[in-house]
């Protein structure tokens, strides 16, 4: 069984200790935090460590800490030659110390404290220097995931943005929706099907066909009518790029 | 039983019509369309009409057409005195020729052409000019949907305005994605459970709490990479302005 260790008690750390945990298929053997409480519920108490000198053999060790931190982390690891990865989007491999065999172990999910998610339908994006690295990590990956992945650097900077654009940017224009909403005395609760409608539709339609709207028709009195109702210039200029750019996109159909 | 009669044939009338047809506590008297044989499948053939002037009595007209048609097919009708309705998010019920007694009745929704959607989840928004009225336009509501809204014009055409956002612009961000995921030769079908748990996430979070991303973190960093890999110069914009909105809005906190 392969044997996996997690560096890490963030939100990310914490969905994939988990899902390390329910699987029957590996075996997580530690969890590193310099906060043993963070994570000593998640995992039997001798199994959370905060001293690096405390490691044990693993075959694989899963550095999933903020960006910036990953570096300094895989630094101190007090051993060299094993398999080490990190979970973050935006990085290469490279970013981790040169004394270990380096690769990428991305779940692209925004994970939310406290929030169980479903693990078996994450995409898991995975990277290695070494081909002959590939099978231990797809092994790790396929006991906690049915939605398996390999991805290089540059694929996954691209992923990482689009994921920006879909994740990240759509739940500020749901932000600035419960803006307007509450400024108005609705519950924003009323917008949640809309919501969930329209995250539904992309699964049959491509967004080019889903997209709807006065933009998608062109209809410019109502456009201008609600330019009118947005006072604030930083959404009223949101409003007029995203409009003009759904008209352009119609253009080029 | 309350006597309904839709007036159009769109993608908001067609699933109307079917919601109507499969409540049992009301009945659906005919559907007018200037061509029945869009409408004759989905009631029986001796229901939908063509001609204005067969329109049967009915306690109830919901006149379900572009936006811009609303007023002409109102002044159409051959008769005064009844209740007429339209179903849009951003007319009011003046709209409507004055012959009539006027309401609204808009399902706040994106509707796709042989897409069934669950009509019972769907807020419909009721307005109307003369209390009496009212009731009437509830109990129909109510027949096909439990989440019914009293909502006058000033807060409908804010929250059709929230929708824009919450949907249609939503959508786009989705459409920019899939674009980035086809240059760099990944399937957009990678990002459909990241865009199913944003909007899932909003339905027990506040999208100020559910926020994550590097403009939340304000990762200069990471958004510098973001930009120098978006040649567009359109959808470099569009990064920019939602990227400070969030870290302004973060500032706010």
């Amino acid at each position: 069984m392969v044997k996996v260790t997690v560096i890490g008690s963030g939100n990310v750390a914490g969905h994939l200790i988990t899902a390390f945990e329910n699987s029957d298929s590996l075996e997580l053997v530690q969890v590193f935090s310099r906060e043993v409480s963070k994570v000593s519920h998640l995992v039997g108490a001798g199994a959370a460590v905060d001293d690096f000198r405390a490691l044990a053999d693993a075959d694989l060790y899963v550095i999933a800490v903020s960006d910036d931190a990953i570096a300094e982390v895989s630094k101190r690891l007090p051993f060299a030659g094993r398999l080490v990865v990190h979970t973050s989007g935006s990085m290469p491999p490279g970013i981790l110390d040169q004394k270990h065999r380096r690769g990428v172990f991305y779940p692209l999910q925004t994970f939310t404290r406290n929030k169980p998610v479903n693990f078996r339908e994450i995409p898991i994006c995975l990277e290695v220097e070494a081909l002959s690295d590939y099978a231990t990590l797809e092994t790790v990956a396929r006991s906690i995931s049915d939605k398996v992945f390999a991805i290089d650097s540059n694929q996954r900077k691209a992923l990482h943005l689009a994921a920006v654009f879909a994740s990240n940017f759509t739940n500020h224009l749901y932000k600035i929706a419960s803006d307007i909403c509450a400024e108005n005395s609705l519950p924003f609760d009323i917008l949640i099907p809309l919501i969930a409608e329209t995250a539904n539709k992309v699964r049959l339609l491509s967004p080019s066909d889903a997209q709807t709207g006065p933009a998608k028709r062109n209809d410019s009195q109502t456009i201008a009518a609600h330019l009118e109702l947005l006072p604030d210039e930083r959404r009223r200029a949101i409003y007029e790029i995203l409009t003009q750019s759904i008209i352009d996109d119609g253009k080029k159909l």
